[in-house]
């Protein structure tokens, strides 16, 4: 595996590698100089990401498994309580090294984990889904929730490299890659129209390794620019603030029918284009055009009119928010975003209409 | 009140106000752009603090108090999350601020979920005892407890301002302000001779404005060269690996008897100033006349042999070991720190020892 031949991306301060990624990462902790590392993963990554990473490892054997339970549940207050009680018992110092392996929930939690204990020890992330890969690895975001609200607590804390193994993507399941495809029409859709075009023009039931790695160079070229989000790299919140209402909706609702990260940006996205339509000029084409490419690759979801209500409070609790006002993200036109349009509640009621008629 | 005309002493991208402090404060918070303020007090400085500032807030009413207990107790993580969930109810927002407005629990606290609350708020400290003023409100650590683990979790965050307010001192019982005043005689010990010697010919029990000016000074030289403390910075440890060990075993054993900070920072400077004398010729002469200076201030506290084993597996939870060595700050001679020195159990239990004969 690894053996892809794309060049490195240098980040802030650190290294995004997608060659003979794993082999990297056992360089890496090998002239790290670390007492001790630690692997935090769950029970899917356990399962088919560990092995290849203990076999590259070979002796080495300085090192804790941390194992938590797959999903968003685990990215609570309580279970980051866990982990550094476990950092405790392991006799982690400040020269330990956390190694994130596994998807947004582990990259969130291991790097807020790693970044508070002791006042911070250093982390990496080997992400194993394509939205983590594409997402949660880069740019420094670490994060944790406190009565299901995403993210409500966390730091801006670089890892010290992040490992890109395209291999493991084929371990997943479809869906959790259409997860990871949201975010990646989303970078199109910012700021960059023809890779929008490639992209809708690709077969995305899995996507390229080149188009992966396109995302990446976005994301991280966003990032670099305004590393704590005062300016453009709030355009990465486009979709996001329905898109993450509707994501806590679904999985308060607790019937079974939760939706991925990407499915609820899926719907963020298309209210939210709606509303760059009414509010800031994206042409009616382009409108139609981001609703025929996303409903063609996302299942419809039932959204109630009576639903509404709670998902504005949901939306209030936004981090973007300033003086109590709803602040989205939207677009000009494919590829152009525009930050900091507020929008009131009947706006995004009506958006939320638009979505049900589709 | 005051009236101090001392110079703001400037630190880390932020200002440290002596003079007129409270009215800076106001002004601060006047020109800061803030949507909302919150005052973290406990209720003690809600009773005798809190007033004043209310007084000079004056028709200011766009923030709300979070009163939280006195001591080290409410330093646990299980507060912490209290005062983020009301953070979230009243609906604080990126543009936010926490006043710190209490002694070192609320300014390790408060500024540790400021800095974690939706990944960073501002914050700025007004201390209110000896302690605070011239320790925890300098350096930009914040911290928490785990189990009892003192400030193993936390950031390196910088406060936006610290206003010293000398009045509230004149408000604090005599073993408060000998718990601070324990901080002043390390900060000459480890790097300013002339300044102990002018310390232990003062009348301490209630020191000087421009002693403790002087203590802030000194601090504050130390942490602008060495913020993440890989090097000067951890001569402000000197006197803690003990002491913090003592502390928590004070804590504990839980029978009414629970030493201060300061205490317990006098036990560790006299067991660590026996180490230096034993491993790195701190001289007998300067020994002696570090133990009597101590001794002459502190009450004696029993410790008895049977509490070795505990005190030696709390030094080794100390976040500054490394490979599960004992890493200590000694002295070679007054107002000369060594750092990195490793200590073994015996050393340590020896040390202990010398602390009981006295």
């Amino acid at each position: 595996m690894d053996t892809l031949h794309l060049d490195t991306i240098n980040s802030i301060d650190y290294p995004i590698y997608f060659d003979n990624s794993i082999d990297q990462l056992v360089n890496f902790i090998k002239t790290g100089n670390y007492s001790r590392f630690f692997i935090l993963t769950d029970e899917n990554t356990a399962q088919h990401c560990l092995p290849l990473v203990k076999e590259k490892l070979g002796d080495i054997d300085n090192y804790d498994i941390i194992e938590i339970n797959a999903g968003e549940e685990s990215k609570d207050i309580d279970f980051c309580i866990g982990i550094w009680k476990m950092l405790i018992d392991f006799g982690a110092d400040r020269k330990s090294l956390m190694v994130n392996l596994g998807g947004g929930v582990i990259s969130d939690l291991g790097g807020f984990a790693a970044s508070t204990f002791k006042r911070g020890i250093d982390f990496v992330h080997v992400p194993t889904t394509l939205l983590s890969q594409v997402d949660a690895s880069v740019g420094g975001k670490t994060g944790i929730d406190i009565d299901s609200i995403k993210n409500i607590i966390g730091t801006f804390t670089q890892p010290k490299a992040v490992f890109i193994a395209y291999d493991f993507l084929k371990t997943l399941p479809e869906r959790q890659v259409l997860s990871g495809l949201a975010e990646m029409l989303k970078h199109g859709l910012i700021v960059d129209a023809d890779y929008w075009n490639q992209l809708k023009n690709s077969d995305l039931t899995f996507p390229a390794v080149e188009l992966i790695y396109h995302s990446i160079e976005i994301k991280n070229r966003v990032v670099i620019e305004d590393p704590k989000e005062n300016g453009i790299r709030k355009s990465l919140n486009f979709g996001h603030t329905v898109g993450h209402a509707v994501e806590t909706y679904s999985i308060l609702k607790d019937d079974g029918t939760a939706l991925s990260h990407g499915e609820a940006i899926a719907i963020g996205m298309i209210c939210e284009a709606w509303l760059s339509h009414k509010k800031i000029g994206l042409s009616k084409a382009e409108l139609n055009e981001i609703v025929d490419v996303i409903t063609s690759l996302y299942p419809k979801y039932l959204l109630e009119e009576s639903a509404n209500a709670e998902l504005y409070a949901l939306m209030q609790k936004d981090k973007k928010n300033q003086n109590g006002k709803i602040n989205c993200t939207l677009l000009t036109q494919i590829g152009q975003y525009s930050i900091d349009n507020i929008c009131t509640e009947a706006e995004l009621s009506e958006s939320l209409a638009f979505y049900a008629t589709l």
